[in-house]
């Protein structure tokens, strides 16, 4: 199995609903350094998993819809926990329209799989994996 | 598939028995930084892995039990070689016993799987995973 | 010269003014990586330029006093741009106080200077050096 | 499962052909660092993966052949574009070749499989892995 | 002091003249990882040491000249060792004259020095700093 | 200034006298990741600051007389706390003998100063800079 990650990052604010979160209950925020991996069983003709170029602009747009905001204010994710696992899968899902929409190139047509991962510090990160 | 990640640290003196080991026969020491990766396949109520701080404090509960210690003086590790790989399986299944224990709370119990990375230097790390 | 650096984090949320600041205007947030480093030109009787353990422990309450905060809403930094870089001096600033109360033990009176560096992000940090 | 990780580095030239490179169709070069990492189900009977010396030093032997070249003028990636994907997989079926000739010792013909990862920058990497 | 940094990156294919270089000789490449940054004594009207986003513009803007070149075909190169730590003092010198220019804002002017690193591998790199 | 930078590592163990040590007054062990920084104000003839080839052999050379060893043992060390600053001063001091000696080349004469930073953790480090 072949795969290439890029990596990108994004700022935001949030808050957390349930005691679990202790302090982080109170709007705060995070830097998250994301690492988006694309992984394949065979190579392209271009002897590559995908294009990384578009592959890096495709993240990056991706974040801008989360970019220097507050997620709490985002309709949609009203209600919703914006947990660091959570994000890996939205940002991953996002990712993976832009596959199936021919957004990565059309040879990504054949790209097997996605994992996204967010470090939240030098001591956490979280991260979620799903096929294509 | 989902995951979080934790990461603290160990500073240990051991020594090995075997040729394989050369001057690593002789009793060192090593600070193993300590990732503990927790996975599941779908999101708890509160919409994580596990309890980020629990999890922090489990795997620190863990490793104080090897903390500042020479290895070689612990019972539980006579007549044995407590490589890197070995202690990333004992550390792994400390854990996964208080997973079971429900010391990572209730929602725990749903986790899938636990991987220990044990980073010794900066060019070398062990890992074990497996089912919970 | 010698220092000693000891590591911690800390989450927030806040926004700027001015239009330099682009969509970091908006309330965001970030994680800093902070790295607090203590020189003095000799060490100590203890062989040390400072307790490692009490220059960690100094730095966690310093960060306890922001974590998990909107900057925006304490009144210590109202119509204040809590930028990275000024956020370095606070932090800086708040850890000489303690030096110089003796909260990092009578040795640590020798100390030369501190530095704290934040960083925001894999590709963007900010520090802040100053004697004691 | 277990596993265990070395890390070298290698420095070469090249130039890719396909538009979907753009500049770096031209002759440019890469820092790679090179990430072997070797699994196995259980651990023989020195109590490790494999000798992390040999690993270690075959590793650097594979490497070697690439290290301060243009791989432009080698014969056997003639016609080749010898992308960071490519490039994985080349280094892990050259270890895959030792293993199965005993080079990294007879305990490593219990080895499960191989991952090799080059990161060609902090912000990009791709890996090749493959069953031994 | 107050300093801020930025990181961006540039592949580039070179070869060395001397024998101190070794295998380094022969044409080959590097991946160098390029961290600026900039100091002052005070922060601006602002709050910070300079605008982040134009010092990675310009950054970016800099390192286009070197990425995806072989440096021995520039004429500004010719008959020159393009050394890492060389390099490092070219884009510092390239950013002073930016900064002159008034290209990193008019607040830039209060800079007070530049400190270029670049990392060449994860085993070294070479920095080059200068006054403003 | 320019400076170049080469790391290594060694694994050792000892253990410390005094309360402020707390646990790490037993024997126990670390891993110190060694950063040899050598600074010169001009570069020499071959554009470089100083034979990194030589730089690494060199710093190799002075961690083997610590690698896998019980610090407690070697007879240099009787009697002294062999904390993380004050191994950085003996490492940097060794080099400096190195660099008198000529055994780092003719060139390295020029040098003006030598930092070793010895990293124990992912959280925590020390460092020793003097003159040539």
């Amino acid at each position: 199995m072949f795969s290439i990650t890029v990596r990108d990052h994004v700022m935001i604010a949030h808050s957390f609903r349930g005691e679990v979160f202790g302090p982080a209950q109170r709007l705060h925020g995070a830097t998250y350094v994301v690492d988006a991996r694309f992984t394949r069983t065979e190579l392209d003709a271009d002897n590559i998993v995908v294009d990384i170029g578009l592959a890096t602009t495709r993240l990056g747009e991706v974040l801008s819809g989360l970019n220097y905001r507050n997620l709490d204010d985002l309709p949609e994710f009203a209600g919703i926990n914006t947990s660091t696992e959570f994000l890996a899968k939205h940002i991953a899902d996002q990712l993976a329209d832009r596959v199936h929409q021919g957004e990565l190139g059309e040879g990504a047509k054949g790209l097997a799989g996605i994992e996204v991962t967010l470090q939240e510090s030098h001591v956490a990160w979280a991260a979620y994996s799903r096929a294509l």
